[in-house]
Protein backbone atom coordinates (compact mmCIF):
# COMPACT_ATOMS: atom_id res chain seq x y z
CA UNK A 1 0.00 0.00 0.00
CA UNK A 2 2.54 2.15 0.87
CA UNK A 3 4.83 1.75 -1.72
CA UNK A 4 2.14 2.14 -4.15
CA UNK A 5 0.82 5.44 -2.48
CA UNK A 6 4.28 6.84 -2.96
CA UNK A 7 4.85 5.43 -6.98
CA UNK A 8 1.01 7.67 -6.94
CA UNK A 9 2.85 10.69 -5.90
CA UNK A 10 5.53 10.26 -8.51
CA UNK A 11 8.21 9.14 -6.47
CA UNK A 12 10.38 5.75 -7.88
CA UNK A 13 10.85 3.18 -5.34
CA UNK A 14 14.59 1.48 -5.86
CA UNK A 15 14.79 -2.07 -3.78
CA UNK A 16 18.47 -2.97 -2.49
CA UNK A 17 19.58 -6.00 -1.29
CA UNK A 18 22.97 -7.41 -0.28
CA UNK A 19 22.20 -10.58 -2.18
CA UNK A 20 24.38 -11.72 -4.67
CA UNK A 21 23.17 -14.99 -5.13
CA UNK A 22 19.36 -14.48 -6.66
CA UNK A 23 18.14 -13.71 -9.70
CA UNK A 24 16.76 -10.32 -9.71
CA UNK A 25 13.66 -10.97 -11.55
CA UNK A 26 13.02 -13.25 -8.30
CA UNK A 27 12.43 -10.35 -6.28
CA UNK A 28 10.23 -9.24 -9.12
CA UNK A 29 8.05 -11.99 -8.73
CA UNK A 30 8.22 -11.96 -4.56
CA UNK A 31 7.27 -7.93 -4.61
CA UNK A 32 4.16 -9.07 -7.11
CA UNK A 33 3.58 -11.58 -4.24
CA UNK A 34 3.36 -8.57 -1.83
CA UNK A 35 0.75 -6.90 -3.84
CA UNK A 36 3.75 -4.43 -5.39
CA UNK A 37 3.57 -4.15 -8.83
CA UNK A 38 4.79 -2.10 -11.60
CA UNK A 39 8.51 -2.32 -10.83
CA UNK A 40 10.61 -2.78 -13.47
CA UNK A 41 13.65 -4.84 -13.29
CA UNK A 42 15.85 -2.09 -12.98
CA UNK A 43 14.87 -0.65 -9.95
CA UNK A 44 16.18 -3.84 -8.30
CA UNK A 45 19.71 -3.83 -6.88
CA UNK A 46 21.66 -6.31 -5.46
CA UNK A 47 24.90 -6.61 -5.17
CA UNK A 48 25.58 -9.08 -8.24
CA UNK A 49 23.50 -6.19 -10.42
CA UNK A 50 25.28 -3.41 -8.66
CA UNK A 51 28.86 -4.84 -9.27
CA UNK A 52 27.75 -5.40 -13.06
CA UNK A 53 27.67 -2.00 -12.98
CA UNK A 54 30.57 -0.65 -11.05
CA UNK A 55 32.51 -2.86 -12.94
CA UNK A 56 31.03 -1.28 -16.10
CA UNK A 57 30.04 2.17 -15.37
CA UNK A 58 32.60 2.89 -12.79
CA UNK A 59 35.85 0.97 -13.23
CA UNK A 60 34.77 1.35 -16.93
CA UNK A 61 36.64 -1.98 -17.79
CA UNK A 62 36.93 -2.46 -21.27
CA UNK A 63 34.37 -5.09 -23.04
CA UNK A 64 37.86 -7.26 -24.41
CA UNK A 65 38.78 -8.07 -20.75
CA UNK A 66 37.58 -11.17 -19.20
CA UNK A 67 36.56 -11.47 -14.81
CA UNK A 68 37.33 -14.39 -12.92
CA UNK A 69 34.15 -14.73 -10.43
CA UNK A 70 34.30 -16.67 -7.29
CA UNK A 71 31.00 -16.76 -6.83
CA UNK A 72 27.57 -17.83 -7.53
CA UNK A 73 26.66 -18.38 -11.63
CA UNK A 74 23.71 -15.74 -10.93
CA UNK A 75 26.88 -12.83 -10.43
CA UNK A 76 28.31 -14.39 -13.54
CA UNK A 77 25.54 -13.86 -15.35
CA UNK A 78 25.01 -9.85 -14.12
CA UNK A 79 28.44 -9.67 -15.70
CA UNK A 80 28.03 -11.47 -18.96
CA UNK A 81 24.70 -9.08 -19.52
CA UNK A 82 27.23 -5.89 -19.82
CA UNK A 83 29.26 -8.21 -22.11
CA UNK A 84 32.21 -9.49 -20.16
CA UNK A 85 33.34 -12.92 -20.66
CA UNK A 86 33.51 -14.84 -17.34
CA UNK A 87 35.97 -17.10 -16.25
CA UNK A 88 36.53 -19.45 -13.26
CA UNK A 89 36.78 -22.74 -11.59
CA UNK A 90 33.31 -24.16 -12.68
CA UNK A 91 33.71 -23.45 -16.21
CA UNK A 92 37.15 -24.52 -16.07
CA UNK A 93 35.69 -27.90 -14.97
CA UNK A 94 32.59 -27.74 -16.84
CA UNK A 95 35.22 -27.68 -20.02
CA UNK A 96 36.55 -30.63 -18.75
CA UNK A 97 39.55 -29.23 -16.86
CA UNK A 98 41.23 -31.18 -14.12
CA UNK A 99 42.49 -28.90 -11.96
CA UNK A 100 44.59 -29.91 -9.21
CA UNK A 101 47.22 -27.96 -6.56
CA UNK A 102 49.94 -29.05 -9.14
CA UNK A 103 48.97 -27.51 -12.41
CA UNK A 104 46.67 -24.82 -11.05
CA UNK A 105 49.00 -22.09 -12.42
CA UNK A 106 48.63 -23.05 -15.53
CA UNK A 107 44.73 -22.52 -15.47
CA UNK A 108 45.52 -18.75 -15.03
CA UNK A 109 43.94 -16.88 -18.18
CA UNK A 110 46.44 -13.88 -18.87
CA UNK A 111 42.77 -12.03 -20.39
CA UNK A 112 41.63 -11.28 -17.02
CA UNK A 113 41.78 -7.85 -15.57
CA UNK A 114 39.37 -8.34 -12.66
CA UNK A 115 38.82 -10.62 -10.07
CA UNK A 116 35.25 -10.28 -8.14
CA UNK A 117 34.20 -12.35 -5.20
CA UNK A 118 31.29 -13.07 -3.51
CA UNK A 119 29.18 -15.61 -1.81
CA UNK A 120 29.44 -18.89 -2.96
CA UNK A 121 28.32 -22.30 -1.50
CA UNK A 122 30.38 -24.78 -3.51
CA UNK A 123 33.58 -22.65 -2.49
CA UNK A 124 36.58 -25.21 -2.19
CA UNK A 125 40.01 -24.74 -1.73
CA UNK A 126 41.13 -25.23 -5.08
CA UNK A 127 38.91 -22.41 -6.29
CA UNK A 128 39.86 -20.04 -3.29
CA UNK A 129 43.31 -21.40 -4.66
CA UNK A 130 43.00 -20.27 -8.18
CA UNK A 131 41.91 -17.10 -7.20
CA UNK A 132 44.52 -16.18 -5.34
CA UNK A 133 46.75 -16.84 -8.18
CA UNK A 134 44.89 -13.78 -9.97
CA UNK A 135 45.04 -11.34 -6.73
CA UNK A 136 48.25 -12.10 -6.55
CA UNK A 137 49.06 -10.01 -9.40
CA UNK A 138 48.52 -6.36 -8.23
CA UNK A 139 47.56 -4.92 -11.81
CA UNK A 140 43.95 -7.18 -11.07
CA UNK A 141 41.86 -5.50 -9.52
CA UNK A 142 39.83 -6.70 -6.97
CA UNK A 143 36.12 -6.43 -6.11
CA UNK A 144 33.90 -7.34 -3.94
CA UNK A 145 29.92 -8.02 -3.91
CA UNK A 146 29.78 -7.06 -0.37
CA UNK A 147 31.69 -8.41 2.51
CA UNK A 148 28.47 -9.63 5.33
CA UNK A 149 30.08 -11.59 7.96
CA UNK A 150 27.16 -14.03 8.18
CA UNK A 151 23.82 -14.21 6.88
CA UNK A 152 20.96 -15.41 8.33
CA UNK A 153 19.76 -18.79 7.36
CA UNK A 154 16.81 -20.51 9.58
CA UNK A 155 17.51 -20.34 12.72
CA UNK A 156 21.10 -20.11 12.41
CA UNK A 157 24.10 -17.90 10.31
CA UNK A 158 26.09 -19.67 7.53
CA UNK A 159 29.18 -17.72 5.97
CA UNK A 160 28.26 -14.66 4.16
CA UNK A 161 29.66 -13.39 1.13
CA UNK A 162 32.36 -11.24 3.85
CA UNK A 163 33.51 -13.98 4.77
CA UNK A 164 35.06 -15.94 1.41
CA UNK A 165 36.20 -12.56 0.29
CA UNK A 166 38.50 -12.11 3.50
CA UNK A 167 40.02 -15.73 3.30
CA UNK A 168 41.33 -14.50 -0.56
CA UNK A 169 41.98 -10.91 1.08
CA UNK A 170 44.01 -12.69 4.21
CA UNK A 171 45.68 -15.20 1.31
CA UNK A 172 47.13 -12.29 -0.83
CA UNK A 173 47.29 -9.60 1.35
CA UNK A 174 45.51 -7.42 -0.45
CA UNK A 175 42.23 -5.43 0.64
CA UNK A 176 39.40 -5.47 -1.77
CA UNK A 177 39.14 -1.94 -4.01
CA UNK A 178 36.23 -1.57 -4.25
CA UNK A 179 32.85 -3.05 -1.83
CA UNK A 180 29.81 -3.27 -3.95
CA UNK A 181 27.41 -3.97 -0.85
CA UNK A 182 25.83 -1.81 1.38
CA UNK A 183 26.79 0.21 3.21
CA UNK A 184 30.30 0.66 1.11
CA UNK A 185 30.21 3.27 -1.88
CA UNK A 186 30.72 0.96 -4.67
CA UNK A 187 27.13 0.21 -4.64
CA UNK A 188 25.70 3.76 -4.04
CA UNK A 189 28.18 4.54 -6.78
CA UNK A 190 26.50 2.47 -9.04
CA UNK A 191 22.69 3.40 -8.11
CA UNK A 192 23.96 7.19 -8.68
CA UNK A 193 25.37 6.24 -12.02
CA UNK A 194 22.45 4.10 -13.45
CA UNK A 195 19.03 5.75 -11.88
CA UNK A 196 20.69 9.81 -12.07
CA UNK A 197 19.36 10.23 -8.73
CA UNK A 198 19.35 13.92 -7.08
CA UNK A 199 20.72 12.66 -3.15
CA UNK A 200 18.45 15.87 -1.81
CA UNK A 201 15.09 14.41 -2.98
CA UNK A 202 16.26 10.80 -1.92
CA UNK A 203 15.62 8.58 1.17
CA UNK A 204 17.31 5.69 2.00
CA UNK A 205 14.95 3.09 4.24
CA UNK A 206 16.10 0.39 6.30
CA UNK A 207 15.77 -2.09 9.46
CA UNK A 208 19.35 -2.13 10.01
CA UNK A 209 21.76 0.21 11.52
CA UNK A 210 25.21 -0.68 10.24
CA UNK A 211 24.05 -1.53 6.51
CA UNK A 212 20.96 0.45 5.48
CA UNK A 213 20.86 3.63 7.50
CA UNK A 214 24.67 3.77 7.57
CA UNK A 215 24.79 3.44 3.79
CA UNK A 216 22.88 6.73 3.41
CA UNK A 217 24.18 8.49 5.54
CA UNK A 218 28.14 8.26 4.27
CA UNK A 219 26.73 8.88 1.26
CA UNK A 220 24.89 11.83 2.26
CA UNK A 221 21.21 10.99 1.44
CA UNK A 222 18.64 11.04 4.55
CA UNK A 223 17.87 8.10 6.22
CA UNK A 224 14.40 6.40 7.40
CA UNK A 225 14.65 3.97 10.14
CA UNK A 226 11.55 1.38 10.50
CA UNK A 227 11.58 -0.29 13.85
CA UNK A 228 10.43 -3.90 12.36
CA UNK A 229 12.21 -6.12 14.65
CA UNK A 230 16.00 -5.58 14.13
CA UNK A 231 17.10 -2.59 16.03
CA UNK A 232 15.02 -1.45 19.14
CA UNK A 233 13.74 2.07 19.46
CA UNK A 234 16.17 2.77 22.37
CA UNK A 235 18.56 2.72 20.01
CA UNK A 236 18.01 5.85 18.28
CA UNK A 237 15.51 7.37 20.75
CA UNK A 238 17.88 9.64 21.78
CA UNK A 239 19.15 10.60 18.50
CA UNK A 240 21.60 8.55 15.82
CA UNK A 241 24.15 9.69 13.41
CA UNK A 242 23.10 7.76 10.30
CA UNK A 243 19.37 8.48 11.14
CA UNK A 244 17.65 11.20 10.00
CA UNK A 245 14.42 9.88 10.67
CA UNK A 246 12.55 6.64 12.12
CA UNK A 247 9.35 4.77 12.34
CA UNK A 248 7.79 1.91 13.70
CA UNK A 249 6.87 0.47 10.09
CA UNK A 250 7.07 2.22 6.32
CA UNK A 251 3.11 1.80 6.74
CA UNK A 252 3.23 4.44 9.17
CA UNK A 253 3.63 6.88 5.73
CA UNK A 254 0.76 5.58 4.47
CA UNK A 255 -1.36 6.35 7.53
CA UNK A 256 -0.06 9.99 7.42
CA UNK A 257 -1.32 10.54 3.90
CA UNK A 258 -4.75 9.29 4.11
CA UNK B 1 77.59 -32.45 10.66
CA UNK B 2 76.66 -29.51 12.97
CA UNK B 3 73.33 -31.43 14.63
CA UNK B 4 75.58 -34.31 14.85
CA UNK B 5 78.00 -32.43 16.67
CA UNK B 6 75.85 -30.91 18.71
CA UNK B 7 74.21 -33.83 19.77
CA UNK B 8 78.32 -35.11 20.89
CA UNK B 9 78.14 -32.18 23.03
CA UNK B 10 75.01 -32.71 25.11
CA UNK B 11 72.70 -30.35 23.21
CA UNK B 12 68.86 -31.61 22.44
CA UNK B 13 67.80 -30.31 18.76
CA UNK B 14 64.23 -29.82 18.52
CA UNK B 15 62.48 -29.57 15.19
CA UNK B 16 60.00 -27.14 14.89
CA UNK B 17 57.42 -26.72 11.98
CA UNK B 18 54.40 -25.01 11.06
CA UNK B 19 53.01 -26.75 9.13
CA UNK B 20 50.30 -29.40 10.56
CA UNK B 21 49.21 -31.81 7.81
CA UNK B 22 52.53 -34.13 7.68
CA UNK B 23 52.89 -36.78 10.00
CA UNK B 24 55.71 -36.10 12.21
CA UNK B 25 57.39 -39.76 11.37
CA UNK B 26 57.78 -38.41 7.75
CA UNK B 27 59.89 -35.97 9.19
CA UNK B 28 62.39 -38.54 11.08
CA UNK B 29 62.68 -40.05 7.75
CA UNK B 30 63.56 -37.22 5.53
CA UNK B 31 66.18 -36.23 8.41
CA UNK B 32 67.58 -39.40 8.22
CA UNK B 33 67.80 -38.80 4.89
CA UNK B 34 70.27 -35.97 5.20
CA UNK B 35 72.73 -38.00 8.09
CA UNK B 36 70.47 -36.87 10.90
CA UNK B 37 69.65 -40.05 13.09
CA UNK B 38 69.22 -40.04 16.62
CA UNK B 39 66.00 -38.04 16.61
CA UNK B 40 63.41 -38.98 18.62
CA UNK B 41 59.77 -38.31 17.62
CA UNK B 42 59.44 -35.90 20.47
CA UNK B 43 61.65 -33.70 19.44
CA UNK B 44 59.60 -33.08 16.08
CA UNK B 45 57.49 -30.06 16.88
CA UNK B 46 54.70 -29.21 14.22
CA UNK B 47 52.24 -27.14 14.31
CA UNK B 48 49.52 -30.38 14.82
CA UNK B 49 51.44 -31.30 17.57
CA UNK B 50 51.95 -28.67 19.29
CA UNK B 51 48.25 -28.06 18.86
CA UNK B 52 47.67 -30.86 20.66
CA UNK B 53 49.93 -30.48 23.29
CA UNK B 54 48.88 -26.78 23.49
CA UNK B 55 45.30 -28.58 24.34
CA UNK B 56 46.14 -31.19 26.44
CA UNK B 57 48.60 -29.59 28.56
CA UNK B 58 47.77 -26.00 28.51
CA UNK B 59 44.31 -25.52 28.19
CA UNK B 60 43.78 -29.02 30.24
CA UNK B 61 40.67 -29.95 28.35
CA UNK B 62 39.00 -33.01 29.95
CA UNK B 63 39.35 -36.31 27.79
CA UNK B 64 35.71 -36.95 28.52
CA UNK B 65 35.53 -33.42 25.84
CA UNK B 66 35.48 -33.53 22.03
CA UNK B 67 37.32 -31.76 20.07
CA UNK B 68 35.60 -30.30 16.35
CA UNK B 69 38.47 -29.99 13.55
CA UNK B 70 38.56 -28.50 10.45
CA UNK B 71 41.72 -29.59 9.36
CA UNK B 72 43.86 -32.69 7.64
CA UNK B 73 43.70 -36.39 8.88
CA UNK B 74 47.29 -35.72 10.52
CA UNK B 75 45.70 -33.25 12.83
CA UNK B 76 43.03 -34.86 14.03
CA UNK B 77 45.35 -38.42 15.04
CA UNK B 78 47.73 -36.12 16.91
CA UNK B 79 44.51 -35.34 18.97
CA UNK B 80 43.34 -38.85 19.06
CA UNK B 81 47.40 -39.71 20.58
CA UNK B 82 46.24 -37.89 23.42
CA UNK B 83 43.06 -39.44 23.74
CA UNK B 84 40.36 -36.93 22.68
CA UNK B 85 37.18 -37.74 20.68
CA UNK B 86 37.19 -36.07 17.13
CA UNK B 87 34.17 -34.68 15.62
CA UNK B 88 34.20 -33.22 12.07
CA UNK B 89 32.58 -32.98 8.73
CA UNK B 90 34.51 -36.10 6.99
CA UNK B 91 34.09 -38.13 10.07
CA UNK B 92 30.35 -37.48 9.55
CA UNK B 93 29.97 -37.71 6.08
CA UNK B 94 31.90 -41.39 6.80
CA UNK B 95 29.60 -42.26 8.78
CA UNK B 96 26.51 -41.81 6.28
CA UNK B 97 24.90 -38.20 7.27
CA UNK B 98 24.23 -36.44 4.63
CA UNK B 99 24.97 -32.56 5.44
CA UNK B 100 23.24 -29.40 3.43
CA UNK B 101 23.00 -26.16 4.67
CA UNK B 102 19.50 -26.67 5.98
CA UNK B 103 20.00 -29.86 8.47
CA UNK B 104 23.45 -28.78 9.78
CA UNK B 105 22.41 -27.16 12.72
CA UNK B 106 21.04 -30.75 13.76
CA UNK B 107 25.00 -32.12 13.64
CA UNK B 108 26.19 -30.02 15.93
CA UNK B 109 27.49 -32.27 18.92
CA UNK B 110 26.93 -31.04 22.48
CA UNK B 111 30.16 -32.91 23.83
CA UNK B 112 32.44 -30.24 21.68
CA UNK B 113 34.46 -28.08 23.67
CA UNK B 114 37.01 -26.94 21.73
CA UNK B 115 37.41 -25.83 17.71
CA UNK B 116 40.70 -26.56 16.04
CA UNK B 117 41.16 -25.12 12.75
CA UNK B 118 43.99 -25.81 10.54
CA UNK B 119 44.95 -26.24 6.53
CA UNK B 120 42.53 -28.04 5.00
CA UNK B 121 43.11 -29.15 0.81
CA UNK B 122 39.59 -30.42 0.86
CA UNK B 123 37.83 -27.27 2.66
CA UNK B 124 34.15 -26.50 1.82
CA UNK B 125 31.70 -24.11 2.90
CA UNK B 126 29.31 -26.89 4.23
CA UNK B 127 32.64 -27.52 5.87
CA UNK B 128 33.25 -23.46 6.91
CA UNK B 129 29.36 -23.72 7.67
CA UNK B 130 29.73 -26.28 10.62
CA UNK B 131 32.64 -24.68 12.38
CA UNK B 132 30.79 -21.44 12.19
CA UNK B 133 28.17 -23.15 14.42
CA UNK B 134 30.64 -24.48 16.73
CA UNK B 135 32.31 -20.71 17.10
CA UNK B 136 28.70 -19.35 17.35
CA UNK B 137 28.75 -20.64 20.95
CA UNK B 138 31.28 -18.42 22.99
CA UNK B 139 32.01 -21.20 25.35
CA UNK B 140 33.83 -23.10 22.89
CA UNK B 141 37.51 -22.49 22.58
CA UNK B 142 38.75 -21.37 19.68
CA UNK B 143 42.67 -22.50 18.77
CA UNK B 144 44.17 -22.08 15.50
CA UNK B 145 47.46 -24.28 14.05
CA UNK B 146 49.12 -21.72 12.90
CA UNK B 147 48.40 -18.04 10.79
CA UNK B 148 50.28 -18.61 7.92
CA UNK B 149 48.46 -16.30 5.22
CA UNK B 150 50.38 -18.87 2.23
CA UNK B 151 52.46 -21.38 1.75
CA UNK B 152 55.03 -21.99 -0.80
CA UNK B 153 53.88 -24.92 -3.40
CA UNK B 154 55.87 -25.15 -6.26
CA UNK B 155 56.59 -21.54 -8.09
CA UNK B 156 53.66 -20.23 -6.43
CA UNK B 157 51.80 -19.90 -3.12
CA UNK B 158 48.52 -21.87 -1.90
CA UNK B 159 46.21 -20.08 0.67
CA UNK B 160 47.46 -21.10 4.15
CA UNK B 161 46.19 -22.83 7.09
CA UNK B 162 45.94 -18.82 8.24
CA UNK B 163 43.60 -18.09 5.16
CA UNK B 164 41.18 -20.54 6.70
CA UNK B 165 41.08 -19.51 10.26
CA UNK B 166 40.56 -16.01 8.71
CA UNK B 167 37.64 -17.33 7.20
CA UNK B 168 35.72 -18.90 10.20
CA UNK B 169 36.99 -15.84 12.25
CA UNK B 170 35.67 -13.07 10.17
CA UNK B 171 32.40 -15.12 10.35
CA UNK B 172 31.94 -15.64 14.05
CA UNK B 173 33.56 -12.16 14.83
CA UNK B 174 36.52 -14.37 16.78
CA UNK B 175 39.42 -13.99 17.22
CA UNK B 176 41.64 -17.52 18.08
CA UNK B 177 42.03 -17.67 21.54
CA UNK B 178 45.61 -19.80 21.04
CA UNK B 179 47.44 -19.82 17.98
CA UNK B 180 50.05 -22.74 18.53
CA UNK B 181 52.36 -21.75 15.45
CA UNK B 182 55.67 -19.57 15.35
CA UNK B 183 55.87 -16.66 16.13
CA UNK B 184 53.04 -17.24 18.92
CA UNK B 185 53.68 -18.25 22.26
CA UNK B 186 50.72 -21.16 21.97
CA UNK B 187 53.83 -23.22 20.33
CA UNK B 188 56.41 -22.21 22.99
CA UNK B 189 54.18 -22.73 25.94
CA UNK B 190 53.62 -26.40 24.02
CA UNK B 191 57.03 -27.05 23.66
CA UNK B 192 58.54 -25.63 27.35
CA UNK B 193 55.75 -27.84 28.76
CA UNK B 194 56.37 -31.00 27.11
CA UNK B 195 60.39 -30.66 27.32
CA UNK B 196 60.97 -28.57 30.60
CA UNK B 197 63.47 -26.27 28.77
CA UNK B 198 65.61 -23.82 30.62
CA UNK B 199 65.09 -20.52 28.14
CA UNK B 200 68.96 -19.41 29.50
CA UNK B 201 70.73 -22.38 27.76
CA UNK B 202 68.02 -22.88 24.57
CA UNK B 203 68.41 -21.28 21.26
CA UNK B 204 66.38 -20.68 18.10
CA UNK B 205 67.69 -21.30 14.75
CA UNK B 206 65.99 -20.33 11.86
CA UNK B 207 65.80 -18.84 7.98
CA UNK B 208 62.42 -16.19 8.70
CA UNK B 209 62.77 -13.15 10.59
CA UNK B 210 59.26 -12.97 11.07
CA UNK B 211 58.68 -16.38 11.97
CA UNK B 212 61.67 -17.91 12.97
CA UNK B 213 63.47 -15.36 14.78
CA UNK B 214 60.09 -13.39 16.44
CA UNK B 215 59.24 -16.44 18.07
CA UNK B 216 62.14 -16.52 20.03
CA UNK B 217 62.89 -13.19 20.88
CA UNK B 218 59.20 -12.80 22.33
CA UNK B 219 59.30 -16.01 23.87
CA UNK B 220 62.52 -14.71 25.89
CA UNK B 221 64.91 -17.02 23.98
CA UNK B 222 68.56 -16.50 22.15
CA UNK B 223 68.03 -16.54 18.73
CA UNK B 224 70.12 -17.33 15.50
CA UNK B 225 69.41 -16.44 12.00
CA UNK B 226 70.95 -18.51 9.31
CA UNK B 227 71.09 -16.43 5.97
CA UNK B 228 70.47 -19.18 3.62
CA UNK B 229 68.31 -17.46 1.04
CA UNK B 230 65.40 -16.05 2.87
CA UNK B 231 66.53 -12.76 4.67
CA UNK B 232 69.60 -10.96 3.17
CA UNK B 233 72.29 -10.07 5.48
CA UNK B 234 71.32 -6.35 5.04
CA UNK B 235 68.29 -7.14 6.87
CA UNK B 236 70.40 -7.87 9.61
CA UNK B 237 73.91 -6.25 9.89
CA UNK B 238 73.08 -2.95 11.99
CA UNK B 239 71.37 -5.18 14.03
CA UNK B 240 67.62 -6.15 14.17
CA UNK B 241 65.64 -6.35 17.49
CA UNK B 242 64.83 -10.26 17.42
CA UNK B 243 67.96 -11.64 16.30
CA UNK B 244 70.88 -12.17 19.01
CA UNK B 245 73.53 -13.46 16.59
CA UNK B 246 73.51 -14.69 12.36
CA UNK B 247 75.44 -16.40 10.52
CA UNK B 248 75.68 -17.64 6.79
CA UNK B 249 74.93 -21.22 7.60
CA UNK B 250 74.25 -22.98 10.50
CA UNK B 251 77.38 -25.18 9.10
CA UNK B 252 78.93 -22.06 10.52
CA UNK B 253 78.84 -23.71 14.06
CA UNK B 254 80.47 -27.16 12.83
CA UNK B 255 83.54 -25.01 11.28
CA UNK B 256 84.49 -23.37 14.07
CA UNK B 257 84.19 -26.29 16.62
CA UNK B 258 86.90 -28.28 14.61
Amino acid sequence: MTVKMLQHKGKKPIFVSNNSTKARNEYITKLESLGIDGIDISQIINSAYSTAIYVHDVLKLPINKKIHVLGKEGLCNELRLFGYEVVNYDQLVKNGAEITMDNITTFVDPDVACVVVGLDFDVTYLKLGLTLQYLLRKEITFVATNIDSTFPYGKTKLPGAGSIVETVSFASGRQPDAICGKPYNGMMDSILVHHQLNKGTTIMVGDRLNTDMKFGNVNGIDTLLVLTGIEPESAVANGHDDVTYYADKLGDLYELSV
